[in-house]
Parts: structure tokens; sequence; C-alpha cells
């Protein structure tokens, strides 16, 4: 007997997506940056999703062709470019999606404190000031509004109650009880504020995080590549493309040959979370000395003899494992599937 | 065919243990805390053994009977108990394992920065100080001759070539990609010293360390305590009299019905390091912030795109997986047998 999918028939979830997009344009690919945050207020999934390269925007194409959320806008965050770069890109790759009508939303220049400009930082904003032409479409006051916020931790300073009005937020940052990727204690997207990190891990929000102690778990391989680039999927070419660059560097950089799938996972939990486990703990996050950005979870098993800095917050959502042949299926239908965009292009 | 125990055959290793036992004395047993270092230099094992309660003394009683390693001395150190108390309880323990001939010798005082009294440190003391007559030798100056150190980062800054002279160092500390048991940050031992620690796993010398993700995999219950009551171990029953407390403690601590064996599986990695599985990788030691006191291994298998706080140091051997059955099995052996007994009371 066949399972109807049931998936197509739910009301889909309205998100934001903050992110930072830094476009690799001679190769006509997007590499987006640090952060891509697709989040909501009140009736709205909120959902941040962190990460470097070319599966961010793997994971905001796979959202614009995604039957199960309908974007209502991007906002821009500094990460591998400024946000002014963010901005810019943004718009772009609303148009290489089809959809230059989503508005986006400029966020902050900066981060809550310290600056912390590794050799990795804005490293893609020069090629791509190069030799891209200007977005047609313009950035929008959408900031001024409703989102009057950049990223979740101005949005918790801001608005004692925002923690509590938010349903649901989906984070793509850190690297529980694993190494991280930017130094060996910090994953990229907490290393770049994590003031702000612990601000938001902190706020009481409904949170989901994944770290990447967890994405890196599901890797598109090379096989996998050449698959995807032979399918029919709306954005296929574009993402084959844009994944050459981002292959080349896991290789150079974690021997991998192949790409780890950080934003696609978190876009997977956004809307499949039970091809996850979760375990509830409260997060911290170290703002200072050598652990810098380290992301650490207190699953409360143990009795502490005296309170400590976990002590008396929140716990939130960690993912703790995942089904990773499911998820990569997932991936991949939402890549190569030709439905699913035909389903989108009925939508406009 | 029976094949023939080639340990006895062994030279013993040379060691000296570096302790601060408190001892529990209503009950006669001793709880020895924090740090319990063997350790010896050029032909010489040097091992840290750093643990809390019951199961240092049970360890300390272990290395007595060992037939593989020959203790030269004890040296104390603050933890649990003062380092005056230490001193005091290092040599009643060796008047219990009937070795008042091993000389104690005092160490420092206090850690090298920040003296981090929590509240569970020095809580034996008083139960100490009230039931016990004093021992009846005499500590020795020791510390003055060979053993001019009150642990290794006081050796590695007074004597720039005492790394490179050290045969090896096992530590037992700190807690690798998992959960601490001071704070969720941090383990007991590293916690008590943080940048003591630090000085030493940067310090170049061989040190195989086994952190409690490790140790708390290896657990005595209350049916192997049961076993060991009735056994003829030369200390047995003193040793069930010291786990009691220490049991007890578990239940409430960790929900765990029996023991952690940190220490005793600290001096199988000493003697037995075949049960082990090992990485290398630098480790550093967090001294500020929330996560004062973690450790942090990088096992190098990334290439970073820039320098961080574990370039340019050299590893370390870090327990990775641990033979929990058969180090169980040395554990009972060494506490149960009578043999073994007879063969160190030989030796006198």
């Amino acid at each position: 007997m066949e399972v109807p999918d049931i998936s197509f028939a739910k009301k889909p979830e309205k998100i934001i997506i903050d992110t930072d997009p830094a476009l690799l344009l001679d190769l006509r690919f997007s590499m987006p940056a640090l952060q891509l945050a697709i989040f909501n207020v009140s009736e709205i999934y909120v959902g941040l999703l962190f990460d470097i390269y070319a599966d961010d925007s793997m994971a905001i194409l796979m959202a614009f062709q995604s039957p199960d959320v309908e974007i209502l806008g991007l906002t821009t965050i500094f990460g591998n470019v400024t946000t002014d770069d963010a901005t810019r890109n943004a718009l772009l790759l609303c148009e290489i999606a089809g959809r230059p009508d989503v508005p986006v939303a400029e966020g902050s220049s900066e981060p809550l404190k310290v600056k912390r400009v590794g050799k990795t930082t804005y490293f893609c904003s020069d090629v791509l000031m190069g030799s891209l032409s200007s977005p047609k479409s313009e950035k929008s006051d959408l900031s001024s509004e409703v989102l009057c916020i950049t990223n979740l931790a101005l949005a918790v300073k801001r608005d004692s109650s925002f923690a509590s009005k938010v349903k649901r937020v989906v984070i793509l940052g850190g690297a529980f009880f694993a190494l991280g990727n930017v130094t060996p204690a910090a994953e990229a997207n907490i290393y770049g504020d994590p003031e702000a990190a612990d601000i938001v891990f902190t706020s009481g929000a409904n949170i989901d995080v994944v770290g990447i102690n967890i994405t890196t778990q599901v890797q598109l391989t090379d096989t996998h590549l050449d698959e995807l680039r032979r399918s029919e999927g709306k954005h296929a070419q574009l993402i084959c493309d844009m994944c050459k660059f981002y292959r080349d560097w896991h290789v150079k950089s974690d021997g991998v040959y192949g790409i780890f799938l950080h934003d696609p996972v978190s876009f997977a939990l956004l809307v499949r979370p039970d091809l996850f486990t979760f375990k509830k703990g409260v997060v911290r996050v170290e703002t200072q000395g050598i652990c810098v950005g380290h992301t650490l979870m207190d699953q409360g098993l143990k009795t502490w003899n005296s309170s400590n800095p976990w002590s008396d917050y929140s716990p939130v959502s960690v993912a703790w494992t995942v089904n990773v042949e499911q998820v990569l299926c997932f991936v991949k239908e939402n890549l190569m599937s030709l439905i699913v965009s035909v389903f989108i292009e009925q939508q406009y």
C-alpha cells in the first residue's frame, strides 16, 4: 500500500532567513558564509542556520523550493563577508532563486562585543566585489518593522519577552563534545559572536541546536555530486558549480572527498525533526580565554555540589544523533526533484 | 597449557607517588582526594594519578602490593585536604600499607595562581583531624633532594630540561569530549590548578593522560564490593570500608550504585597500557572564564586556516578506549589476591 506524502498537505511554516551569503561569481556560484538564520516570532518558526561556504546557499535554495516553508524575507549579517556585502549577495541569491520579490533587510554590521577577524573572515568579498553586477532589487526596510533585530541576541536584549514569544528556534552552530572548525575549541558561527550566542542559548527560547558533531556526519560525496549534476533538479547545476570550491576546500582542510552538508542538515532539522534524536541540556558559550566560542552543554544528569555557570538556565534541545541515510535522501530529493520545482512554480 | 605470568618476571618500575590523601578515620578508611602522582625522572616512570575519594587509596594500596612497581616515596599536595594534612595522611597510609619505611615529602601548599576553594575542597579534613592519632613516622626532606618539586608544573618551571628527562608521565585528569565532575566544563584535578596542568600538558614530556570519560566506564558495583569483602585480599576489608562513603556519594551525585575506579584505572594504565587504546593530540587547559579547568585536545586531523592556541605544542597520548572487563579483572585480582600480598610480604 502506498503511503501518501502528508508533508505536502501541511500548511507551510512562515520563515525568515538571516544570512551572510558570499557569492564567488567568477564561477557564478554562491558561497554564503557564517550565518544563515531562519526565524520568526509568535506564529512563525525561528531558525538560525549558521555555517560556512556553499552549503548555506544549498539550504537557502532548498528552503525556496520546499513546500514546507514560506520565506517571508531575508535579513543579513556579517560573516565571511561584511553585512553590506551580505545584503547585496542576499538580493542576488533571491534573483538566482527566481524570487526577487522576497524582501531583504540589512542587519548588524558587527558582533555584540569583540570583532574577531581571522584569516577566514571576509575572504570571499574581494572575489565577489570584482566580478558581479549589482542586484536589480533594492534592500527593504523590513528591519525597522517586524524584524527590528539583526540576530536573536539583539532581539532578546531589546525585548525581554522575545524568547517567550518565539515558537521555535533552530540553530546551526557549536560543536558538542567534539572538535571545533575554527579552533579546536570553537565552531565558526559561534566563534563569530560568542557573547550573542551565549545570550541566545540562555534566553529561555524554545531552541533546537545542531552542531558540527552532527552535521559533519552527513557528507555529499563526489559520487553524489555527479549524480546531482546529471539530475533535473531546478538548481542542480548551479549547486554543483557552487560545490566545486567547497569540495576542494574539504579535501585540503579535512581530507574529505565530498562536502559536509551543514546547512542542509539544519534545514532538514527545521522541517524533519523526526530524522534526529535530541538531548535536553543547558548550553553556555565561553567568551574568554583559549576556548573562546566553545559550546558546552550540561545535560543535568549529575547533581553538582555547588552552583556553576550552567545552573538555573533553561535547557535547550541539542541534536544528539542523526539518521544519516534519511537526511541524505531528504537533501538529495530536495535538490534533484523536478516535481518540487514545478510545485513551487505553481505557487507563484 | 598454563601460560606463565610474565609480569612477575619484569623488573619493577621505580615510582614516586604524589598524593593528597584524606582519611575518614571514624571508619578507619582512607579517602585521598585530588592528586596522586606517580612520577620519576630519567630511568624512572612518572605518573600523575589525580582523583577524588576512596579510589586513590585503592590505587595506592594496589601500587604497594603490585610486583610491577617499586614505590620510592610519596610527595604530598593539597586537594580535598591541605598539603599539611595530606602529608600526615600519606604517612598514615604508608603505615596502613605496612610500609612506614617509605619516605613522604611535603609538596606545595597552593596552586600556581588562583586558589579555587569550592564546597568540596578540604571537606574531609575536619573528620580526619578529630579522630586520628598522629603517624609514628616523620616526613622526609626528600623534596629538597631528588624531588625538589611539588608537582610536575613546578618541576618544569624550575628545570627546563625536566620534560625531556622524564621517561613517562601518566596523568589521571580532565574530561575529553565529555562532561566534567566539578563543573560541566571541568574535572576536579585539573580544576584544582588549571595553570599547572596547562604547563604540564604543553611541557613536551612523554605523557599518557586518562580522563574521566574513560575512568567512569569502569565501575565496581555493589555486587563486586560484596565479592571483594568476602575475599582474602590483603586490604580487602579496609577498602570495602573505605568505599562505603564513596559509594553512597556516587548514588547521590551520579545515580550510580557502585563506585567509579578512577585511580585504579590510572594505575592499570601505568602498568597495563595494553588494556587501553590511545590517540595522540595537543592538550591545553582553559584558565579563564566559565570553562576554567576544561581540557581540550586537538588530534591534528584538521588543517587549520591559521595558528591557534594548540599550534606548535607536542602531542600527548590521550586514553581513547578502555577494555572495561579486563581492567576490572586487573583491579579485582590486585585487590583480592592473597598471592600478591604474600609475594609482597616476601620482599620485606
